[in-house]
């Protein structure tokens, strides 16, 4: 049995985390036997999960650079393909990743500025090889992704990374929709301005189309 | 008034810690008006900090591949670059590092078996032409070396590298007296078989001749 390995990007606040969550829990109702992994990055396992927090608290007086940023991405990238992904591929089992490399080159290249080029040969050597068999692209309004974020009550993933302005927020949306563009056999946009349930059946009908699932 | 940056290079217990500490002392006795910071790679800013506890605490289950090393150690070069190295060269300070890119490209390259042109690739993104004006390296047969660190009863400093086998250090002494052949001008070699305060007194000699010192 091939294990299948499927992403989840976007924006702040187009509903990810709530997404990936009811994804699995369809998934394991659907395939009772099968095992079913929701992980995310930067995290996944102990190691990338301590790389995470260095990313998401910041330090006063040490902002991260771009490419500190970058390498940090990267490293967690690294950990997770060799521990997580590629095992769990193997056994067979479906893995739900809460953004992956897609992430690193929207956020550090689109919107921090870094090249493009380079921030995929970096993915390239700590992925070798590992690529989503299907990436969902939740595409919401920057404007309307942030109310949502800030509607939150004191949400502790509320990190630095919501309190950037909307033009960065914007960029990041515009660096999502060029990647679709440029695969769409691997990543499919998805309406997220809708309410949960409804972005949930869209979310799965795609799983069902592409992959065969449910 | 130009900054001085001088790195320490060198294997497990060639006595770095020791004559860093030493040689700080020195040039601070020498000029008392000067800025002089002593500080270590991995680490050296809050955040550098954190990831080097990624690095030198090993979590169970969870071993870091080679890859995941090399994206940390070029994090933390990234951030200690900007927000320490540079910010000092442009005071006029005297920055001593114990350890730098050398040792990336020996532990992760020579030793861990990485491509030592993408290693440089990747270091060369982080550090944007921060270069050591001395690097002065420590060197002592891997055996005696190991022999003196083992010898330090419960010294916190006795991390996972310290655990690798005399292979892996001969390859990494071999690694550092490769790139002292190959960048003769820059890095100095010291012969740390000796005691300690004849070796400060061969650095010091050796800071004198090519950076006037003392």
């Amino acid at each position: 049995m091939k294990g299948l390995f499927i992403t989840l990007e976007g924006g702040e606040g187009c509903g990810k985390s709530t997404q990936i969550r009811l994804l699995g829990e369809a998934l394991r109702a659907a395939a009772p036997g099968r095992e079913v992994i929701v992980t995310r990055s930067p995290g996944g396992t102990p190691a990338a999960e301590k790389i995470r927090s260095v990313l998401k608290e910041p330090l006063p007086g040490d902002d991260l650079t771009a490419e500190t940023e970058l390498m940090l991405f990267a490293a967690c990238h690294a950990q997770m393909c060799a521990k997580l992904i590629k095992p769990a591929l193997e056994r067979g089992a479906i893995l739900l990743a809460d953004r992956f490399c897609d992430s690193t080159e929207v956020y550090q290249g689109a919107a921090r500025g870094l090249s493009a080029e380079w921030i995929r040969e970096v993915c390239d050597f700590v992925r070798k090889g590992t690529t989503p068999d299907l990436t969902l692209l939740l595409d919401i309004d920057p404007a309307a992704g942030l109310a949502r974020t800030r509607s939150r009550s004191q949400n502790p993933e509320n990190d630095r990374f919501d309190s950037e302005n909307l033009g960065f927020h914007t960029a990041v949306r515009n660096g999502f929709l060029e990647l679709a563009r440029r695969e769409p056999g691997r990543i499919c946009v998805i309406d997220a301005s809708a309410d949960a349930q409804t972005v949930q059946q869209n979310i799965r009908e795609v799983c069902r189309e592409r992959l065969g699932l449910f």
